[in-house]
């Protein structure tokens, strides 16, 4: 269908070997950072990875008690003026390697003497040569201009991470489970159809809280990307502290949720989106969809919802292409885009 | 014309009433900070206050080197399981101090032993009792649902604190001079007439980058709340990395910079678009405008890059103002919205 369709149906199987290749890696950063116990994490990322990085500020704060931040490369390349990392742990994210800005806030972390990880799908690039430690995502070369198996093999990543920090024995039972866990939301493709006609217009709001915030993000830059529409992520919490006045009758929203502690916030903004007569449409999963939305799929993959920003990605990754092949766009093809971006 | 124009132009005076009125606070709380020499800096708050916490993460960065985190409020209110702030400086801004989920992390900071601060236009509030140092805003009663002189105060409040921490003549007399600059902007009022129009449309992108993406940030929602437009802002170099894919002809984009380190990268990515034939406009403080925009607004307040958002700002709330007016949207009355949003 597309390279972008190809690289979704992948990612099971780049999750499986990442869980099987990663573990001496996982080992040494989780043995350093207990020797260390870092004052706290700055992840540095530009586009999906930065999602990837937002998906950690709750992973780390709930699993490991880590107090995040996501870094300011400009104050790294444009102000020559970079904060102090002194005590950090500092992980870059950047699939090629080879942003000029996610490198710059490494160098300058190992100068400071922080600790620091690369995350990267290329173990010759330059991030890789500067870290101390190197996750090699081997998901093999992603030919497809909007990401998609590198960002769940970055979730999945940061998540083996946490858990090397702290391990757990259920968390462990809990990933192991993932790659299937997605080959079964890749089988619910067909069911997206009726998600696809809510997102045909110009413009779409996406709904998340907590874990699925990060989802929220990336499935909203993954429908920008590949329809061209304007679709633009808010938590929840926000979203009801302003943006709300935006929608009225009609207007399309999108919301993800894995169901958990954040469950009442969900059922809460679509029960007042569906009375304002939105078209409100969702991806659940492990929890029932609210009333009254147009459509919704709700799929269960039995994992906690720490993990399943890993299967409603993928859900929205389908749903993303869906909606391009419905507006006759080519989803490998964006417009002004190059695939590395060198930015400072 | 409406409650909210009729803020906006009370800022001059609420910056310059801020500016007489917090030194002993400032003052206690510069003694207090070098006293602790805190790890770094967290701030917790929602919708416009998230703004200025924004601006603080690139100001404290460079003025104080001070890394700057921007707390999740969920991992406090939904999880339960709020990370580390052991050592922290710890943030709360919220103009009317209820924001139960701003309250439940300063609280929860005092539980931890770290230093607190509340920002609030409400000295009798919820969250300046609970914290230990407390700046009243002193802007007299908001009414207009849509923020902006609690922004503008917000923003200088976390100015003034930066240089009460680290003092520095040029920066004292540069905040001294924000009053009158501010005054400067709101002249410039009738030349906005020539930006209105590119921005008659359901959707708009607005860019900036370093100390000014939190003006994009927050003229982006000003739009949303008044116009019911959705306007989304993205710092230059994330939207170079994929959502730049979203514009084709005629798309209208609003760019927002204040001269300075940044400068390069706004002439870069206008003379993309312009290329591409998008509808350019810009508020510029101290730089002149890039070629081939159909519309920009150059003031000069002689203030040095880090306070142009109190003056770029000013003028992006007047371009809301018009926008909306022109479309015939009441900016005093929002739908959907309420002035204190109570989400935990």
């Amino acid at each position: 269908m597309s390279r972008f369709h190809d690289e979704i149906l992948e990612q099971p199987e780049v999750a499986s070997g990442l869980i099987d290749k990663s573990g001496p890696t996982m080992d040494a950063i989780g043995a350093r950072y207990r020797e260390l116990r870092p004052r706290g994490v700055v992840i540095v990322a530009r586009g999906s990875s930065d999602h990837a990085a937002l998906y950690a500020k709750y992973l780390f704060g709930r699993r490991n008690r880590a107090l995040v931040s996501l870094a300011a490369p400009s104050l790294f390349t444009r102000y020559s003026s970079p904060p102090s990392l002194e005590g950090q742990c500092v992980i870059g994210i950047s699939q090629s390697g080879e942003s000029p800005d996610v490198v710059a806030v490494i160098e300058e972390a190992v100068r400071q003497k922080a600790m620091t990880v690369a995350i990267t799908n290329n173990k010759d690039s330059k991030l890789a040569s500067v870290a101390e430690l190197v996750v090699h995502l081997h998901a093999g070369p992603e030919r497809s201009v909007p990401a998609s198996k590198t960002y769940t093999a970055s979730l999945l990543a940061l998540a083996l991470m946490s858990q090397a920090i702290d391990p757990d024995d259920a968390f462990g039972a809990d990933l192991a489970r993932v790659p299937s866990s997605m080959a079964g939301a890749l089988k619910r493709e067909v069911a997206l159809d009726e998600l696809a006609p809510a997102l045909s217009g110009p413009r779409a709001v996406v709904l998340g809280r907590g874990f699925n915030f990060s989802t929220a993000e990336e499935v909203a830059l993954k429908l920008t990307e590949t329809s061209y529409m304007l679709a633009r992520a808010w938590s929840i919490a926000d979203f009801e502290h302003g943006p709300i006045a935006l929608v009225e009758p009609g207007f399309p929203v999108l919301l993800v949720g894995g169901g958990g502690s954040v469950q009442a916030d969900l059922e809460g903004i679509a029960a007042r989106l569906v009375d304002y007569g939105c078209h409100v449409v969702g991806l659940f999963d492990g929890t029932s969809s609210p009333p009254g939305m147009e459509a919704a799929l709700v799929h269960d993959s039995g994992l906690p919802e720490e993990l399943t920003p890993l299967t409603l990605v993928v859900l929205g990754q389908l749903l993303a292409h869906r909606v391009a092949v419905a507006r006759g766009v080519d989803p490998d093809q964006p417009r002004a885009l190059h695939k590395i971006t060198r930015t400072w």
